[in-house]
């Protein structure tokens, strides 16, 4: 089966939503971030409104999704975002993606908007697609949601869908994926990709790739091999053959904390006295404990397993794995210091289809007007609980931490572009800063994961308390990563492919086994420069300038503890991120 | 007394805020709108946050503030605006800008940002400026904290005051100026100019003028025989002279739903089924009946008395005769058709210290999405309560319509640049449609106002519904806006200096004789121009470009009965406003 189609829904169209099959044109051979963003950038006026009929919804599995490579089921979710006013690529892992690259579906492509608030559901088989109104599934949580679905489709399927956040159009609400386990725990979380899901009536898209196979390389020994030497080099890598495998993602809040770069109090310090309540060993020791795991894959194929299954002191399962970034966000960054806390509150983001960062850093600048007290993990949930009700507080926090900023009238917001800033403070990581202000996407920290130089050694070492080289490692990062989210690789293989240079090119084999076409370093970075120009050619068009591409003005005057220092890269700096690809 | 002083005062200094005068140096021989924005532009960073330390707050009264010239004490108020993001300049009526004058300020800079929340007021005297911590006047509305500071210092001095809306820093908080009744009625209500004054923990400035004298003009005969005359002139002209005296600026209610360009239910249509329930007829006549005042200055020195008192079924004061755009926000923009209500809410917005047309625009979207049903004036007033309580749904509405929009879902919001339009639909009045999309200060239609061109017949006349020649219009109209907002005369004299070349040289005649310098019409024209200039050369260094000079794209897309037309002026023609200024 090769991805040669692209399933085109217009929710607009007469008296029902109306679907074709149609085939790639123009965006042949593209794939995840690189399908995404060319559709909104082709086909999306820059200057609609992200909840009206001329924004689209485009869902797009990586060009290495659906094979048997190691690490390429991610999915790319892209639109103009309500978050951002901006073009948005959100990435997923989960099942879904993987399905689609073997139904040999490129892309879905939702257009158009329902005349009524009817709600649909969206059935894509090997023998086509259906779509059929549900109103029963109106504002049930994502976990509700997929025991429904579990009980019409069975087992097998995946889901990629919406809880109450996204049909109320909050601009924090996320789209999410199931894992192995059909649990909706993998979320496109990022610039409110589940508002426009919502916007555009649907509830959920079921994925049925029943009798179908992982695509065929043209080339099959050649990608044989390649597969061979880029899970060697994966394992091989302490990173991601050690850390992330034993402890998760959240092996970085003492790595984070120790540097000093680890935000605390809505960004107020560079350490947490908590951070070992919290950090990854206790994390892993408690899910051990507690007859979760600490070690699991968000979906097949992965080779990592950075995440696990959290269960309660009963050992009943609460959640999966909360991440490093939702451990912060929702942990050091409010003060709060205790794991079962963060897990309800990351199972109640994954159920009402939130942002877990956005949420976290919309929690911290509650209690900074003083909503609730710094560490009250009780009155953090009863908060977050409020937007699965839908009350207005519960549409402010939804709205994201720069609407919530806005309302409750705090000036220390920490976003750009409208996106909340991730786990790493910009002062004490200086080159994600960098990356924080000029990626289109607004504040991201997979944008351009600067903290593998300045702080993991990971492709070499830059200090992380100066400006200098930072821009030129954000830009390379960025380019690399807008290439790896087109691929449908898990960002981690970064770890491996900055590291060894065997690993690299194993992974460019697998697009030349895989497509019988020349795939080289040069190829490969022009992928990512293509879709960052596109990216950034929508947002000028959407009216972004150079102004946009700054951290708020206050990470330049105020000095962050333990190191004292604040944000030093000049503004003219910034703007050669961009001036030079 | 002329007027050569700058008060500075600096709410962050040390351990109590300071307090400066100084001379005009590079700010001489600038007043009003001139000065606001000339201070903001040189002297605040673009990128700073609107509440936070570096945004400057100043107060201006015009350069004819203070002289017996007619109609001549508008107030403006500037700042980097919380609604819009870019430069603002708001200006009221009433007292203050009049014993300003007399005083010899021309403009107090109040910078910084007190380090806890103690609340100040701020006392100016001829003998000086004190600045007194007065927690006790914590969250007042206007009216209580008026009474109180009658008590304490009588009867004859002014206040600019905020009310729990700028304390609260809510977007939509305006700056309320007292009447000649010591009433908090006048406001410069647009841009959250409340909420910059609430950050900088100022809750009023009392303006004792006890003793002053009108400013004398270095040539009294040319001065006084151009009074006489500029006041022939506005006493002469039709709207003037006899509209606007006998019916207050609501007259405007028939004119409008009569010319299809009434925006009613959230700007879905141009007529207002209610409209002669609620126009300035009903109203002047309700208003006598009750023993109020039907026609009435709202500031000494009006020669038009555009105003009026609104009095409850027995007798007792309820709020000043609300303005046409409040009773169309909050009447047939919200459905509703009833004057006590719509009086109400006036009263509750001067009160809770809020924009009264972003109000309505946000009651009507909150409408749109649900909240209470079009025509139901209890649940509007109810509604409006919360924002006086800071409930979480008050303070969505009080960050005004775009804010409002975005919390709660809602697709169409008729804002620019943040800022919610006033009573005129651009796609019935297309000249005005220009001013909305273009004007520095986002959608307003006191910046160029082109329906006096399109609908009024003053200035000549032009098709309301086609595009032709609206560009040409509204620029024109907005460099005279400048100036007449910098000269400090009410927008009124307008129609009589547009129709009326004697009275529009009486005018120029005005700051002649007061200034003994030539004032041309020339000169006139290039003071507009050169504050436009400068207010767009902050919006360009604050992030904004020509896509912010847009309306909403429904605007251009749904079709608006009766007329059944779009907004058809084109983009690369919006460009044409300030390329040619």
């Amino acid at each position: 089966m090769t991805m040669d189609k692209i399933i085109r829904i217009n929710m607009g169209a007469g008296k029902a939503p109306s679907v074709t099959e149609e085939g790639l044109g123009n965006y042949a051979g593209l794939g995840g971030r690189a399908m995404t963003s060319s559709v909104v950038s082709t086909e999306v006026p820059p200057l609609c409104h992200p909840l009206g009929e001329d924004n689209k919804l485009i869902i797009a599995p990586g060009i290495l999704s659906g094979t048997a490579a190691v690490m390429s089921g991610r999915l790319s979710i892209g639109c103009k975002s309500p978050l951002t006013g901006g073009i948005k690529e959100s990435n997923a892992g989960g099942q879904p993606s993987q399905m689609l690259g073997r139904l040999g579906y490129a892309a879905i492509i939702i257009e158009g908007k329902p005349k009524d608030d009817t709600l649909y559901k969206i059935l894509v088989t090997p023998g086509g697609v259906t779509i059929t109104p549900d109103n029963k599934l109106k504002m049930l949580g994502n976990y509700d949601l997929v025991e429904k679905i579990k009980e019409e489709f069975g087992e097998k399927v995946a889901c990629i869908s919406i809880g109450p956040a996204g049909e109320m159009k909050l601009s924090a609400a996320s789209i999410a994926c199931t894992d192995p386990e059909q649990r909706p725990t993998r979320h496109a979380g990022r610039g409110g990709t589940g508002a426009v899901m919502g916007s555009k009536g649907v509830k959920v898209i079921i994925i049925d790739d029943t009798d179908t196979r992982f695509r065929s390389p043209i080339d099959f020994e050649k990608f044989k091999e390649a597969n061979k030497i880029f899970t060697q080099g994966i394992k091989a890598h302490p990173i991601t053959g050690e850390g992330l495998p034993a402890f998760g993602t959240n092996v970085l809040t003492d790595v984070l904390n120790e540097a000093g770069a680890y935000p605390t109090l809505n960004f107020k310090g560079g350490r947490f006295d908590g951070a070992a309540i919290i950090g990854g060993e206790a994390l892993a020791t408690l899910e051990t404990q507690r007859n979760g795991k600490a070690t699991h894959g968000c979906q097949k194929g992965c080779i990592i397993k950075c995440s696990g299954i959290f269960n309660d002191k009963d050992g009943n399962y609460v959640t999966k794995q909360p991440e490093y970034e939702t451990v912060w966000a929702n942990g050091g960054n409010c003060g709060i210091e205790d794991l079962d806390t963060i897990a309800m509150l990351d199972r109640l983001y994954d159920d009402f289809g939130l942002d877990t960062m956005d949420m976290g850093a919309a929690l911290a600048i509650a209690m900074d007007a003083g909503l609730a007290k710094f560490g009250d993990g009780e009155a953090a949930i009863k908060l977050i609980k409020e937007v699965g009700k839908g009350t207005s507080l519960g549409r402010i926090l939804g709205s994201g931490a720069a609407v919530t900023g806005k309302v409750l009238g705090v000036e220390r917001v920490p976003v750009v572009k409208g996106q909340a800033m991730a786990a790493y403070d910009p002062r004490g990581v200086q080159g994600i800063g960098v990356t924080y202000a000029t990626s289109p996407m607004g504040a991201d920290h997979t944008a351009g994961y600067s903290v593998a130089t300045n702080i993991l050694g990971v492709g070499g070492t830059l200090d992380p308390l100066l400006p200098d080289g930072q821009v030129d490692l954000s830009r390379n990062l960025q380019i690399a990563t807008a290439s790896l989210d087109s691929l449908g690789l898990c960002l981690f293989v970064a770890m491996a492919i900055l590291d060894n240079a065997d690993a690299f090119q194993a992974m460019l084999d697998l697009v030349n086994g895989l497509t019988g076409k020349e795939f080289t370093p040069d190829n490969f970075n022009a992928l990512g420069a293509s879709v960052l120009k596109k990216e950034r050619d929508f947002n000028y068009r959407a009216g972004f300038t150079s102004k946009d591409d700054r951290l708020p003005e206050y990470f330049k005057k105020e000095i962050f503890p333990p190191h004292n220092v604040v944000f030093m890269v000049k503004d003219e700096d910034l703007d050669q991120v961009f001036d030079k690809i």
